[in-house]
């Protein structure tokens, strides 16, 4: 960062690699309401949010730029409260925000550009017939916490609300063997859908594998909500766990299923093959 | 653009020279009106606004990606019409979009965030004692057609009017020798009182200077709907002049004024010597 926050604009050395830039909105009464979070973690959240997008890229974030809008009724500890989750999140992803525009609105909405470097972006497409396809980070986990939210019982699934308010920070994710890769905004069945598409090929995701990877804990905190674990793991959005097909899926990664001729994403179990559930809406 | 719109993010090639980051939000019934433009300029004009923090920084904007809030009313049409704006500026820019966000919300909020490559950046800090302070491009004519929409006589100032819903594109401007800029989105006299602080030096703006500019259509058209170009020109925002301090003020810009030992910015006219006005402030 050549020149950072006060000017019209910032400006950075150039980057070595390519660079890889997104973009993604938080709004409130959209994504997320005031009643489930604290204004900290709503900026945390944003900015994972953000920059998981760059990760699922295989690159690693190095800066970003925030636009706000604010409505005038809210308060300046508030506003600072947004800002420090945003710096949290960005220390925590070892990025730096460079910029941020401050504008009055009808209701608080985030929204963070993230650019990041990477020596070999990895795509959506390329996923290969035979191919692995892995896992890394919780799944379901944030959708249990939002259950458990809406339903008024936060105290029911604490892991999940955690997870909700402050998801986890990917960084440690190993993409340089991927052939495609895609994080779960959406709930898997729905994002991985897109990496099938994209690839032309058929994803299969295996319901045993998946519920081999679960902790307990959290089995009891979805028993106690009154949740469906698998549907949450196949439908929840907002986990942000990154999802690739590889060869041979390395460590960190769990192997969730493999890559076959044909479309869509398909759901093997003792049943037999089903169709995946659709992905989730946001409000 | 090595990858576009579609996946995660975009990947761009490694730029040459420095990258120049700058996002920008165009909120509906703050920065606009729906009565005062159609959707298709609301889109052109959210794009120029966040490019011209680029071009004041002398950059050459390269890429943009966009984050709309749209409320779940707007008609179809609307938003392709949005789109179809920021096309048509990024066209006229030379810029492309490389990515999207698109979220529900309670109004129309366009945030963009624009790249650009400069060789040599210029920074807002930098005007020396002596220089010549130089604009480009026309100035309080989008506050006069806005002053015409806000009292409901556009048909009385054409000119302003059309500035205002699209404002000019300032590619020609050569900042190759300037010392210091910035872009005018809030006044003149505010947005050069930054450049003053930043550099450390006062400004001072001569009144004759930029009444000698003004072309006698504008005048006309202000005299039309009754208002004060000497006060639009001072603190009307958002025509996006390019105000920069040079040794000597080269072509395509006009001289208006000087830098001095001190601080702020005075307007100097037959009556002396004066505080300028305040900025405009965004309702």
């Amino acid at each position: 960062v050549t020149l950072g926050i006060g000017d019209d604009a910032a400006v950075l050395a150039p980057f070595r690699h390519s660079i890889v830039v997104t973009v993604d909105a938080s709004v409130e009464d959209v994504h997320f309401r005031r009643r489930w979070m604290g204004w900290e973690d709503v900026g945390y959240r944003a900015t994972v949010a953000a920059a998981s997008d760059v990760l699922a890229m295989g690159a690693r974030p190095t800066v970003a730029v925030a636009a706000w809008t604010i409505p005038p009724d809210l308060a300046e500890a508030d506003v600072d409260a947004i800002a420090r989750g945003q710096r949290a999140a960005a220390d925590a992803l070892g990025l730096a925000f460079v910029g941020g525009n401050l504008a009055s609105g009808p209701c608080v909405s985030i929204t963070t550009t993230v650019l990041g470097e990477a020596a070999r972006p990895v795509a959506r497409a390329g996923a290969r017939v035979g191919d692995r396809i892995g896992i890394y980070g919780p799944l379901g986990l944030a959708a249990l916490g939002l259950a458990a939210l809406e339903r008024g019982v936060p105290e029911l699934a604490p892991d999940g609300v955690a997870r909700f308010r402050r998801p986890p920070v990917h960084l440690g994710a190993n993409l340089a063997t991927a052939h495609a890769a895609i994080d779960v905004s959406d709930g898997l069945a729905q994002d991985v859908g897109h990496l099938a598409r994209a690839s032309g090929v058929r994803v299969v995701l295996e319901l045993a594998r998946l519920q081999a990877r679960r902790v307990a804990a959290h089995v009891a905190q979805a028993l106690a909500v009154g949740v469906d674990l698998d549907r949450l793991e196949l439908s929840g959005g907002e986990d942000y766990a990154l999802v690739a097909a590889f060869d041979v899926v390395p460590e960190g990664f769990d192997d969730i299923g493999f890559v076959e001729a044909g479309e869509g994403v398909e759901l093997l179990s003792n049943g037999g093959r089903t169709g995946a559930p659709p992905g989730y809406v946001h409000r």
